[in-house]
């Protein structure tokens, strides 16, 4: 492999912080037996070799089992994260070190990312990451990546655009009402195109897919589809049953308890607790206040997801209903302005105010903030208490952005393992059967999301049961698998 | 509605029976608040005006408020039992009956079903409900009804093939090693054929389509749909979300303990139960015995399921591993030879086996009663004590069969009110938007599966949340729904 | 043992009901396995060897195994029900023909019982089991039994009532307003003083003790110690804590909803169940319908239980407050009136309303009746319809009374195995150290409960860990138990 | 009050940390119901006036609630914490400045703790809270206070032997193997008697009672009276039911997997995890793990406890039975050497090992240091991974010492609400009521326990159920309490 001779592109001092991070991974590689079996599997057989693969997601200590698993199959590899705030600068630093560099000579993978960029900073790591050149430090360089594996599309969608604004001959003016990172994005094009009129149409062209992990970057990429504008095939990693199911479900039920404890250490039992939304994430936010003595209240507007709430029995009710027997209020929907400013003034005094969902609009935060007289006192990074004219407060976590990554610290790594799995398998699937996937959005075969599973059942000490042949043909599956029909539901 | 002016099929001496079925009736209607919305909705507009129905499912109080509903809506409706023992006899006079008939001047619909049928009879019953003639006491006569509303198929069965052998010019002679439903199936057809030449053809040729409750007469319908034989579209019940993981998971939640406690009374606390499989059927077995303080552990062949049952909580093994622990033996997979003889012989003594999954071959009774030596004692009706060679004796339920039904009543009304609003949308579907169905099998729109959840939660006291239409354009769906793609699990 | 040769004193026609109960008997035996390890530890040293025991509780099959098991240790009993209708006439006969008798020579126990006593027949059972005469049949006849074993302290009240008129010299008169129950035991002491001044008088001077069953029972004998009333020595079987926190908790957990089950079969899921009472009876309730689904609200008087439910995750209301959510209304305090009629006319339309209390005036029954215009509807024996003026019906189940006797069939064996081991070991206690207990009322020595708990474990699969000396000595108890003091409170 | 004039004997460096724990302060009340309702029920009537209490227990942010409940009662107080590593500096600095303090002129309460503290320091801490003279700034100075509210006894260990000491004449020599701990109490109480002959004796005799909050310091006390050495009254506050039920059960259901989250992050779902110990801790414990999808293993000495553990459906077992199944290895048991090194050894690669229940010494810590060739690595504070020579590591929390103190941040507010009502209703119980309290050690009656769960309804919005008199008539029991009898297990 020509590992890029660059120095490190992130802040490190000293090799402290990468032995710190050499720490974590080791203690991650157990927590995550899929990515360790695959690796044991094809790490002999090398079959990403010759993958360059350009990754944008959160670049975490999980990210960097990924990135070494990817490595260890053969891929080179470069790295960005895809949030200003989720890197976690030693599980960075590890990574770009390697686990035989220095400071000075990393022999690992380049790594652009670091805790708190300014968006500036964050495209122009992004952009990084499509940098295969000579001037980059490659022995044999490249136009760019052959493939992508992304979180929420920014990698895609930096080549889409570019190559768009390349095909019209210009990046259009940015308009009045343009987000601030959108103004960022266009001049991060206007200056590559004013000094490339084709990098990213050569790019886009070297590129033979995209494995995009969450909801919303698959959202775009099937929108891209539908218009006819998708450049290379796509795997859909986030439907896999042992991503959505899983990291969802399982991963909350974990992460949203650990959140409120670190954030406010208010006893959970005895409380009543409601959660907005009964879909994965709610469900499994549900459980785990259950589980911890809470009474829980769940809304819905799906009617069969509120028919299983009930039968899971829960309350099932309307957040005016029983806006003041609330002590904390979770949203869980993946909706904007779930929580409205009406659900925030009536409120408990000292309720706590959080969001598992989505974006921070599922709380009207902006609205909280145009309250004429609220004052927001920070208890702590993350927490703060937000004194209303009505005489209350309510504690608001992580500024009603995702709490399980502001007050917890996200999915654990048996989680992320399962995920991570899909994408290792997707990257495969890609670079190694190409021929069967034109462009278009695809999902995993259900065989490979049944091995992601097989991978994880080891470290649990799961019995596997096995068909015979006999009962195998009784109901027309394989041995071996898939065993079940596409719409089944788990 | 010209009702058939026959005498009772069934075997009524006199009007007690049918009271004391009018009265179950009434109490199940308060279970089935779907069915009843259904009445009220479109009783007035009589949708199924015109519709001849004729129905193959388990005559039991709850199927009597179906057939009730669709005669609500204006069917004409025809009623067999698809099992032989299923047949509840009050709940089938109180509908023969009706409301306001005597059992010398019946005023309700024909049904044709008594519980312990022989296979003569049961073949009897089903071949009546194709007969619209005025021979049937019809005012204005039919070839045959225009709808099926099926259980496992067998009413589907015959019209297929007696057309297929009226096109043959013959039946063909019955195979020596034919099952003897086969041979009394024949036998049918052959009397059949030779009065009449094209019954089954014109019966065929009048039937718009078929709407199927069950796994196995759905997995039916897709092979004669795959080989071209099918001659009508069929709706997939089985399938909407409502039906298959309510049915299965909360029906068995429920009626597995009430069917371990008639049957044995043995305290479920404290025991280690085994629970076979962890699809739905499985999830609700394993959550009701752990809700009882029982100790579960599960086995599947699936890496996802078992993967789930992990992360439940539960001990995830084979069987054999286990055998010697085991107190109380769950087969809930829908495979054959689950529970094998090795697994019967080696069990504790006095543990118990019984069947939530599927056929009786899920347990090797046939094995059981060829070991030598081995006595069958009845403890009481469905529970049986088989004194093995070991010297230890074991339990079995309902001779293999589904305890839910040998011990219990099987499903609550409920359970069962979700499944047939669905039967009941599906006719209507058929009857009244036929053109959007040519020749295939179809699951419901998932607008009316969320429907059928919507019907059910008035009565539980569920609140829904509705969506702003500010709301629904963030997630791109109707405010009214359907809210979730096709491939959403649940 | 000189078996008293009497004719079975219940209505045994033929051999085949001793033999039905038999079986009954081998089946609970295994489920027993308290009972059956005091016959395997006992038996052969014979220690209640002349131990005359007069035993009144409950005639059913798990009494059989106890009644065998004081047998097997060398006691002679005779035994009469204490309850009118709780008699398992199967299990009556097989106790009274005994393992190797005949109906014509009976070999095994003096049973006075059957289902359906009138209150005559019943106190003329109780009578029977103090004549141990000559005229009984006992070769070596006494005055009377030597020990008690009583539930609900009505072979006690007989004694002890019975000598106190005997020293006044008569028995009162019966007074106008004396319940039908007093005026039948004033009858039955008024023959006996006829017939004998001094009869109960040496039947009281015989006992050496009692052991009694139940918090009533219990009661009346701290009463009697209180008033310096009481005879002899004893023992309340009642407090153990393998009785009363596990015949209440886990009993109840079990037979509430298989009572609600065989009566309704209402599917318990998704609806909203209300507790009143979280006692132990209250805990087990609340837990078992919550394990089926149902949403669980809880009413308490005593601010520290209703602390306990609320930290389970339970809504803590009063029964008004709720009342047009409730779908199924258990009590479960030990207390009258606690469902008033203003709750039953308050109910929604056919709720399901049921006691696990203790007597039917938990729930106002007698203003039920009064209703004006209320008309009650057996819809099936211990299942009534109240149709209300209100238009709305209730599900009265049981009358009022409790429901896990007359629904389902009350506590599972292994339940009363443990209440039964506490039995016998107080037997065993009271005769073979008598010296350790002056007149007075006590519990069992906590060595012995926890022996109850030891001869328990293995059914279960159970491993008990052992303290090693060093481990005993630091927290100061024997290696073998007691281990905790007596505050302690499990 | 005549507050005293020190300096703060903390080590605060400016106000802004007194800011800081009057912010955590505010946030604790609101979860301190009960310390706050007795606020306002006696700070009218100052029923403290005249207390001078020493208190000697964790200075957290709770006790800061709890301190100035006492001051707000009318009592003067001066404080210590129990432990030289459990104070919150902030939560000292504010109590120490007062809410109308300043750091050069402090109005609160003299705090003689810091986290961190050696065991000179802390012994001379313990010394301060004696001093009520003019020296210690007392306009009206006294021998020492007339109150102690102790935790573990330290306060009433330096006392009772200081008196013993005074009263012999002098301290005797350290012994060779004595503890470091003892060696430095026999200095502390070596200069007192130099420069005073009966300080300890005249503190003692101004003593009027201690209330105590654990079950070691309890221990202590009933030796000390049993000896007929103790030489005031003592209630012994750990045996409430408001106390023992709640912080052991509900706050190690918060504790533990709160600990087990910061310590590791990793998933506790799918893990197998054991808990040593079914008391209320373990059942904690057991009820958090199910709750977060582990699956449950149990062992108990106590036959009673493994029976409720098997009945609440976890396997029991014997840790070296189960020893390679092991993820998460948990001791709640109050014993020694209940984790030996075997077990340790015997633990899967990276399994944690945690402590729950008592001392550091439940697990076998000291012979896990002596292990040759083990390697302690630090992860993190208060986190270790031993590498052991077997090859395998496994990560121990906290040193083997309580994990929910060392990775969580202990008892949350709410929980310590419960027992710190009962301290302060104690204490004024002694003060008030002296002469119902010989010397000897007695648990709060039980009204006051209900009155500490009554003070904690409103909060959780519980609505209490009151008895009609009629109602408590029947049950014997008065219209407002107490309701149970005092050996009534909950």
């Amino acid at each position: 492999m020509t590992t890029a001779q660059t120095t490190l592109p992130f802040k490190v001092a000293d090799l402290s912080l990468a032995e710190a991070g050499r720490h974590q991974l080791r203690l991650a590689e157990h927590e995550m037996p899929g990515l360790m079996a695959l690796r044991e599997e094809f790490g002999p057989s090398q079959p990403l070799k010759g993958a360059r693969i350009a990754g944008s997601l959160h670049m975490t200590v999980q990210t960097a089992v990924l990135i070494e698993t990817l490595v260890a199959l053969g891929a080179e590899v470069r790295w960005a994260s895809c949030n200003i705030f989720s890197t976690q600068d030693d599980a960075a630093a590890a990574v770009a070190v390697g686990p035989n560099g220095t400071v000075d000579a990393p022999a690992g993978v380049p790594v652009f990312a670091w805790k708190g960029e300014t968006l500036e900073e964050y495209w122009w790591c992004t952009e990084q990451i499509f940098d295969w050149s000579a001037a980059a430090g490659y022995a044999e360089p490249h136009d760019g990546p052959n493939l992508i594996l992304d979180d929420g599309g920014d990698a895609t969608l930096l080549v889409h655009t570019g190559r768009e604004y390349e095909l019209a001959g210009s990046v259009p003016a940015t308009e009045a009402d343009a987000s601030h990172e959108w103004s960022v994005i266009l001049d991060v094009l206007r200056r590559s195109l004013a000094s490339s009129p084709d990098r990213w149409t050569k790019v886009a062209a070297g590129i033979i897919g995209v494995t995009e992990e969450t909801t919303t970057g698959v959202h775009r990429l099937y929108e891209l589809a539908q218009r006819g504008e998708l450049l290379f095939p796509a795997i859909n990693v986030n439907d896999s049953v042992t991503k959505s199911k899983f990291d969802n479900k399982y991963g909350i039920r974990h992460s949203l308890p650990d959140g409120l404890n670190r954030a406010t250490d208010v006893l959970i039992g005895g409380k009543v607790a409601f959660v907005a939304g009964y879909g994965d994430v709610g469900k499994g936010a549900a459980e785990a206040l259950r589980g911890q003595g809470a009474r829980v209240i769940v809304s819905e507007i799906d009617p069969i997801n509120a028919l299983q709430a009930a039968m899971d029995g829960y309350q099932v009710a309307r957040i005016e209903s029983v806006i003041d027997e609330i002590d904390i209020l979770i949203s869980g929907t993946g909706n904007k302005n779930v929580i409205t400013l009406d659900h925030l003034l009536g409120l408990k005094h000292l309720a706590i105010v959080a969001n598992v969902g989505h974006f921070d609009n599922e709380i009207d935060m902006a609205g909280l903030e145009r309250v004429p007289g609220a004052v927001k006192v920070e208890i702590k990074p993350q927490v703060h208490e937000w004194r209303l004219p009505t005489g209350r407060s309510i504690l608001v976590l992580s500024e009603g952005r995702l709490m399980n990554l502001g007050n917890a610290t996200g999915h654990p790594s048996f989680v992320m393992s399962n995920s991570f799995t899909n994408q290792v398998l997707a990257q495969l699937e890609l670079f190694t059967h190409i021929e069967d996937y034109p462009t278009g959005v695809y999902v995993l075969p259900k065989k490979l999301d049944e091995k992601v599973a097989r991978l994880h059942l080891a470290a649990l000490g799961v019995e596997l049961t096995e068909l015979t042949p006999e009962q195998a043909a009784y109901i027309g599956v394989p041995v071996e698998g898939p065993y079940k029909p596409d719409h089944y539901r788990y």
